[in-house]
């Protein structure tokens, strides 16, 4: 262990660096140069491309301090958990953008735009998930391995999804939030030992540490309609991604609250639930947020996905690791993965009813499907490492 | 209790989502059909309306991180501070939407531009600042309840404000800052128990709930600026209302601290001064900050709004508790109330001798009036129930 | 000291006022008067000023939230670091706008851009950085008179470097990180005391303390780019800025991550170095970052400000408390010298590559030898009174 992880880290970026030699270019003067048998890039619209910078912010304080700190919650896991996340999202954005530049640009040079920097964020976070799972079970050096090889997987179904089946996700509630919390699980199944079943002194929250974990739970929560509309087309349809996204949280907040008080005793709060439930209306509502749907569906999204969330929490979540021998540390599959399957169901039947053409409500049941395939795959055959 | 809570707050998210269904409406692709006989409202400028999101993000992070930390600086209420923070603010956006819609519309179906989640998430500020006046004396139950009310009586006051009395009030001193106050201190009136006056081991703050309410007060501190300029009419008049509270919220600091050392035992600087009387530049700039003032017009507002603050906390705060019978857990009359009043003041003033016309001048003390008036009465009616 | 602070205080916001009234102006209705004869300043292009108001969210951000809790790591220092922090920027950027805009107007009246609000932040980053070496051993009083030497001293030299030797430093990693570490170190030197040698229990640092360090941490990392990338001249500048900065602080943190681990005993990760060291790519790709140089070319830069900073952390700091007698509280000779060091160094390199000219390259290591030579200059002044 001692050299183990440095050098492998030091490994990595090394790999890293000589990649972005070879395939990554920024727009130069050189390439404004109109020489017609030039082998350069065309020309970069830079104001253009600066209009996505204050969502690429946004997107950006999510991942670093957002995932960072919803980490933070158990008592003994705090530092190491807004630390490894920022190791995690750090190399992963490197790779991202690798990966996924290559499967754009069909194995050529490639030049990095402010979508690519929003892309190659977006690209850390089922990794981010997916160590929600697996917080506390696994080493630094593991989480570098899963790094590259959960972001190599998440690429090839991205292109998968938004190519070959050419179905819609803006939020990306299949691709990234389903993808991430089944991928951590499977590898969860693969790591389960005995002893977490009876739980641990070392996940238990203290005040303090759930506090930290609000922090990281505000971030998410008050940026996520940035994250569901960084990537869309045309102004309308983010304009369309925020406003959904803002009555689909909102409307999950209050159901949430009273969900948590119906089953916890004496109608208190229980502060893990308002930590994630809160935030399971911006995942559901993911893939149709960008889709001519009315306000008020929405927030019906919203109300389901804190039903589901907290009823989870409470009830799945204990089933999982006595019976199926799966120990989600953070809850992921309640804020990630049951609401991005219902942002999926969401999709398709949003497309059915707006199409004639039932093609399309195809297409998004085959992205729900691949989403959840490879990430059970992909988390079985990583967590064997 | 039990069940009281979570029946209510399920109830009042189904009365939102058919109040939606009813009234609330995006764009659509329909919109843009130009038959003349249609009864679709007219098409917006989704170009337009896309220019103000980043100054709602930074409203939005106020009302939900900014707000809720600075209320986790009690030893005990810390978790209820930044958790019912957040309910409120989440019911609070769905019905300001609706009540201010129809404000607006009259009665009619209304669509949703950006500036509409500004002006939703403003409207819950009222109550986010009157919670911090009953802040361990009310139930979660009695926060729903109040949220509804305050908001209804604070939309009717802005609609006297700004349609019938034509006043000027960019950042809200008056109508969200001075109302929010004094709607809190009359429902802390009526809630008072004898058994406040002594204090109470929860309400002590503690190093650590120090540290976490700083990040509510510098969040707050930051994005001032873009409250108080989120709703300008024109660019000249945001730049001009951005750049006096950059000004008045640092002389506020540089004062605040002065006076919190002056009055300390041994020189010494009170963290409650510190996290509180920074912002009092904020609120008392905001009725005039975009008006044509000098700069250093906004230096002497921000600083005498710093001084009236830590004074308040010093002198008037256990006044109140002692001989009024109000017991103000945060203190927000001296962070909202007397800076709410000074830039009502400061308004007239400028009002006064920028126009000729006195009309304007009435108009803002009309203005000032109505909103402290509607503000007592409405607490105490919602302080009874 | 009872009452020298406040009056102190309240005397230097008294000046401030004073200076505004006869040197500040916004522009004005009056201004648009097309008078030829008219004193008025120029009419100011408002929209194409607002441009740049997300890009001074972001860095009013980082230099009231970042660096503040980044210096609530020490047990006992948490609340002052936050604390003085606040105080030290909102005079700081009070005086910074008055010397900085004497600077480019030749002492005429000049009016406010949200570009001068930039440069007033900015101008407030080198004494915060010199603070944190001299944390825990000056007070409130002292540090009112270095905020105002220091920047006066720091605005002479930008001045210098810009407009006397035409040097760039887009990312101002010569003229703010540098400066503002020679200049905290010269005055720590004179600062010393002996006790400080064997370390005291106030510097220890504890689990809560160095999460809320965390926070200031991910908020420098995270709004970095558009530090760098703030007074960029045009987009395309801009733009390189932002994607430079973006992987370059991506390879510190990996690099930062594996030289820790390296280090220390078992491998364990330092978390002093988690916070520190992660930032040290941002500082060292700052001067060129706006410079046409290929990708990788940051991200080896970023590597090699990443090792400089762990290595300087374990080795020289100790070194500079045993044997130079200069106790660096918070290290800021790692996070802030060394790599405004190199980032001059990769300054002086890029531009020597890129142009034939050799006297761009003789004006980068003017710029360089002239930041570090008025900082140790004035910080041994400044630390004499």
């Amino acid at each position: 262990m001692r050299v183990r992880f440095p050098l492998m880290a030091i490994g990595l970026e090394v790999v890293m660096i000589v990649l972005f030699a070879f395939f990554v270019q920024y727009e130069t003067n050189k390439n404004t140069s109109t020489s017609p048998n030039s082998t350069e890039l065309p020309a970069m619209d830079t104001d253009k491309t600066m209009e996505s910078y204050p969502h690429f912010q946004d997107v950006h304080f999510m991942v670093f301090a957002g995932f960072g700190f919803l980490m933070t919650f158990l008592r003994k896991y705090g530092f190491s958990g807004v630390g490894i996340n920022l190791l995690i999202a750090a190399l992963g954005l490197q790779w991202g953008t690798i990966i996924q530049g290559l499967f754009r640009s069909h194995g050529q040079r490639f030049q990095i735009e402010i979508k690519n920097m929003i892309q190659a964020d977006f690209s850390t976070v089922p990794v981010l998930i997916s160590f929600g799972a697996v917080l506390g079970k696994t080493s630094p050096i593991q989480m570098l391995i899963m790094t590259i090889l959960e972001i190599t997987v998440f690429a090839a179904n991205e292109f998968l999804v938004f190519e070959v089946f050419s179905a819609s996700d803006i939020g990306e509630s299949m691709t990234i939030h389903a993808f991430g919390a089944y991928f951590g699980l499977a590898v969860a199944g693969i790591l389960y030992r005995s002893g977490l079943k009876e739980g641990h002194p070392n996940e238990e929250s203290v005040y303090h540490s759930d506090l930290f974990a609000m922090i990281g739970s505000l971030f998410l929560w008050i940026f996520w309609p940035s994250f569901n509309s960084a990537t869309a087309s045309d102004a309308k349809k983010q304009y369309r991604a925020i406003v959904n996204t803002y009555f689909s949280l909102a409307a999950s907040v209050v159901i949430a609250y009273a969900c948590s008080s119906l089953l916890e005793s004496q109608g208190k709060l229980n502060m893990v639930h308002i930590q994630n439930a809160t935030l399971a209306g911006g995942v559901a509502v993911g893939t149709c947020a960008d889709m001519e749907i009315p306000p008020y569906y929405a927030m019906i999204i919203g109300s389901i996905a804190g039903v589901v969330s907290v009823f989870g929490f409470k009830f799945l979540t204990p089933f999982f690791t006595t019976k199926l021998r799966i120990h989600d540390t953070c809850g992921v599959h309640n804020l990630h993965g049951l609401p991005g399957v219902i942002g999926g169901l969401a999709g398709i039947i949003t497309v059915a009813l707006e199409k004639s053409d039932s093609t399309a409500a195809v297409s998004q049941l085959a992205a729900l499907g691949s989403s959840i395939a490879t990430a059970l795959v992909g988390g079985l055959i990583t967590g064997s490492y």
